[in-house]
């Protein structure tokens, strides 16, 4: 099965590289993957980044992850899928995902930050053209957005798989980066007459709202009342 | 004053180039200057694109805006802040924000969405040296995580502005991607016994933790309250 055999050279942890190993706050990496995993599960967007003309582009994406593959889906006839395919040697891509997690107000404008959690993948992104895998990753992105509806909604026709474009992102050169925690105010700092904390910041999910098609007696699924 | 005084083609709306214009769903793209201002003072983290030896690198960022102007700060030791030393023409970046506005779940598996607001600035970023251009920019930095709070903080002193780079990217080519609303599935898909809508997804703030060290007496600042 896709995404679970690949030999990798710890069962735990990434090996950092040059590009993986932070310039600053490098006591802020991980290259732990229940961390980076947990990190990239949950989110809903991650930013792709690539080089068009020379130019970076960054561009925000669904995603979702089965094992040590990451999967991003769009049109055939989107921009960087295109430039991933069969007759090319990949696309080198960027993928970033980030938490926000906390606003930190220390009494200093310096010391002013963010608690965050991000995931960075670098690697060559590639078209999958295995019509398993394809329908595999398919999937990993449906269950990504709510786990279990892949399977509770209409699989993609022929027509559907045809405009669909997949490409994989192995997670090989990977790092976390965190910061948790509350403010770093230099001591002389500390007796200054502002106040200085952490505010908590996170996703909230609103009562999901049906279709107005709906049929009657389709009820709101489990999965979504856990939300 | 930095920020206000580009000429620009348009009052308005930013004007469409080669690479703003999406090879797909165009009709959810967007130019106007108060929508792409919303969607930027509305984030806190951006994705921030740039090529370092051929390849994309996408680092999660603070950033803040004046006018027509975003402004980018970090240590400078960083590599992108770096690359865009004086000496340089300057570093070409790729700048992103995106919002998550809600899961929008169809009978489909294809049809599956995200409901989101994004901004893309192309450009090349410059370091900013002007001593007082700087100052205007660390207090966007600062406010743009809380409003008002680079009034009510001690401001950077001679040794942490020597450690701090600054650089501009000026809102020229931009573009917005907006989807909203329900789900978009076929016709022939209505009937099906699949619930289908849209969970709505939105920030939300924790109550304040004022750091231990705080001195009685100071109290929370009405700017927080309204979070």
């Amino acid at each position: 099965m896709p995404g679970t055999s690949q030999p990798t050279s710890s069962p735990t942890a990434y090996t950092p590289t040059d590009r993986t190993v932070p310039t600053r706050s490098a006591d802020r990496a991980s290259y732990d993957k229940e961390l980076v995993h947990a990190i990239l599960d949950e989110g809903y967007v991650c930013h792709l980044g690539f080089v068009r003309d020379g130019a970076p582009v960054v561009l925000p994406t669904l995603y979702g992850r089965v094992g040590e593959r990451l999967y991003v889906h769009g049109s055939t006839g989107s921009r960087p899928l295109r430039m991933s395919g069969e007759a090319d040697p990949g696309l080198a891509v960027c993928l970033t995902v980030t938490h926000v997690d906390g606003l930190v107000l220390a009494r200093s404008a310096f010391h002013h930050s963010i608690n965050y959690r991000s995931v960075l993948v670098h690697g060559i992104a590639h078209q999958v053209t295995d019509p398993e895998e394809r329908r595999i990753a398919l999937d990993a992105l449906v269950d990504h957005v709510v786990p279990g509806r892949s399977r509770d909604s209409r699989p993609a026709n022929k027509k559907e798989l045809a405009a669909t474009a997949v490409i994989r992102l192995d997670l090989d050169e990977v790092s976390a980066k965190v910061r948790t925690g509350g403010v770093n105010d230099e001591p002389e700092d500390l007796s200054l007459p502002y106040w200085a904390g952490v505010v908590p910041v996170r996703r909230e999910y609103g009562a999901p709202q049906a279709d107005a098609g709906l049929p009657s007696g389709v009820a709101l699924p489990d999965y979504l009342t856990v939300l």
